[in-house]
C-alpha cells in the first residue's frame, strides 16, 4: 500500500495525472500544486492559518458580485495581475498594465479630437498619440477603449450619479494613426478595501491608494491587443501604487498649456477659457504571434 | 520613481508590508506570494491562463453554500489539507486524516457499546479501542466524535432521507479508555464532481473516489485534538484516494467474525444472527502544546 507522506504528496498528486491529459495543463496545475505545497511546508503552515486562507475565500465568495470583484482584486493586491502583464509584454511594444475590474464592454463612439469631460468640474486634459507599429508607422483604424474615474474618484460603476458610460468611449484612428480626446485629468483613488481584500491590505499596514490614470485598451488586426495606463509623473501615489500598475514608460509629464493655445480641430476648440494640461503618449503595438 | 518589473515585483510586495504588522503573518504572507510569483514566472502563465485562475475561483463563489464547501474541496483533492494534517501530525499520536466538508456538531450522545446502525441493511461493522497517551496509559473521559457514509454512499447532510444526525455520534470513554459502538461498514463514495473542482478532476483524467472510511475527531483535557480516518485494508481504492488521506498507521484489517462470537456488553448483542466485521483501532493522543 503506497503511504501519502509529506514528502510524497507533491508526486503521489502529479502521478494521479492521467499520461493523456493537456500536457500545457499538466504543465501549470502540477507547477502550481507543486508552489502551494512548498509553502506550506516552508512555513509549517498551522490548521488554523489554513482555516484563515479558506475563511478569505469564502469571504470574496460572500461579496463576489456582477458588480463587485474581490478575486481580481486579490489577485491585483498580491501583484500577481501586474506579474502576469508583464510576463507577456512585447518588449518591443509599449508595457501593458492592469485591466482592473471596471473596464465595461460597449462603451460609445467618439471621434478623433472628441470630449469625455461634459459637464464635469475639474482640470481640462488633453489627451493625444499616435498608435503605431513597432517600426514607427502609424496604424491606421487602430482602435482605441478609454475609460477613468470622474473627478469624485469613482468610475461610472461606482456610481449611481453617474451614467453608464460616463468617462468611456470608442474611439477608431485614421490614416494617420492619431487619436486625441479632452476629458478631466483623472484623480487617484483607493481600490474598494471594506472586504477580505481590504483585511489583508490593513493587516499588512498598507494603503488601497491607485495614483490617477487613463485607461486604455488598443486593438488592430495583425497586432497583439493591448491594455495599459498612463499616469502623470508628480502623482504622490507613483511609488506605491497598491496594484503595482506603475511602469517607467507609462509615466508621463502632464504639461500645464495657457487657454489661448487651445488646439483647433478638438470639439472643445474655443470652449476651452483656462489653462488646461496636455499629455502626448504614442502606443506601440507588438505583432501578433 | 520606482518602477516595477516582474524581476523586482516580489521585493516591492514585501516592501510594502509596514515594519510593525505581525510577524507571523510577515511570514506567511510573504511566502505565499513570492512561490505565487514564482509559479507564475516558472510557467510563464498567460492572461488566458490567469483568467482561467480567476473564474475557477468565480466559480467555486457561485456554488459555496452551508452544504457545499467547494473551496475546501478544492483544498482536499489539491492534497493541501491533507498535507495540513501531516506537517502538524505529532509523530508520537496516531496520524491525523482530512476533516472533510461532512463533520456536524451536535452529534447525538451514544454510550460505550451504543449502535448507530439501526435499522440501515449492510455489513455490521463493531469498531473498538482503546484512546491513550503516548505511554499507552487510557486516556479517562476522552470524548470521540464519529461519523461516516450511510450504506447508500451519502452522509446525513447529502441525503434527504436520512435524519440529521443518521451515523453521526459523541461518545464518551469512561476510566478504561475504551469505545465500542456498532454499525454498518461505511462504503467508498465520490467527493462533489459536479463544480469547478470536478472540472479539474475530469481535466487531470482522475476519478472522485474516496475509500471506505469511518471518522473520528478525539478529544481530552489536556490533549491535542486529533481529527483522523481508519480505512478498511482491502478498499480498491487505497492506493488512489482522491483526496489523500490515508496513512499507513490508518489502515486497519476488517476481521469477519461468526455470528456466535458476537461479543456481550453490546447494545446489539444476542440481535446479531449473521457474521460480522470486527475493527480493533487505538486511538493515541499526544500531549497539548
Amino acid at each position: 500500500m503506497r503511504t501519502v507522506t509529506k514528502d510524497n504528496i507533491t508526486d503521489v498528486f502529479l502521478g494521479y495525472m492521467s499520461d493523456d491529459m493537456d500536457p500545457r495543463m499538466r504543465e501549470v496545475l502540477g507547477a502550481l500544486v507543486r508552489h502551494m505545497h512548498d509553502f506550506a511546508k516552508e512555513v509549517d503552515l498551522t490548521h488554523e492559518e489554513w482555516q484563515a486562507g479558506i475563511a478569505f475565500l469564502e469571504g470574496c465568495a460572500a461579496i463576489e458580485s456582477e458588480d463587485r470583484h474581490e478575486f481580481i482584486l486579490a489577485s491585483d493586491v498580491l501583484g500577481m495581475s501586474s506579474l502576469v502583464d508583464m510576463i507577456n509584454s512585447s518588449p518591443d511594444a509599449t508595457s501593458s498594465s492592469v485591466l482592473g475590474p471596471f473596464h465595461v464592454s460597449g462603451a460609445p463612439p467618439l471621434e478623433v479630437g472628441g470630449d469625455m469631460k461634459r459637464d464635469f468640474g475639474g482640470p481640462v486634459l488633453l489627451a493625444e498619440g499616435v498608435i503605431k507599429d513597432t517600426d514607427g508607422n502609424p496604424i491606421p483604424g487602430a482602435e482605441l477603449d478609454i475609460w477613468q474615474t470622474a473627478p469624485n474618484g469613482l468610475y461610472a460603476s461606482q456610481d449611481a450619479d453617474q451614467d453608464m458610460y460616463s468617462f468611456h468611449a470608442l474611439m477608431t484612428v485614421g490614416a494617420d494613426g492619431r487619436y486625441g480626446f479632452t476629458t478631466v485629468k483623472p484623480v487617484e483613488y483607493t481600490v474598494p478595501s471594506d472586504g477580505p481584500v481590504g483585511d489583508i491590505l490593513n493587516a499588512c499596514g498598507r494603503h488601497p491608494w491607485r495614483p490617477s490614470h487613463l485607461h486604455y485598451i488598443v486593438k488592430a488586426p495583425g497586432f497583439k491587443p493591448l491594455v495599459t495606463e498612463i499616469f502623470p509623473d508628480d502623482d504622490p501615489y507613483l511609488d506605491q501604487d497598491t496594484v503595482f500598475g506603475v511602469r517607467e514608460d507609462l509615466v508621463m509629464t502632464y504639461v500645464e498649456r495657457p487657454a489661448s493655445t487651445f488646439p483647433s480641430g478638438m470639439a472643445l476648440s474655443g470652449k476651452i477659457t483656462e489653462p488646461y494640461l496636455h499629455v502626448t503618449f504614442d502606443v506601440t503595438l507588438a505583432p501578433e504571434g
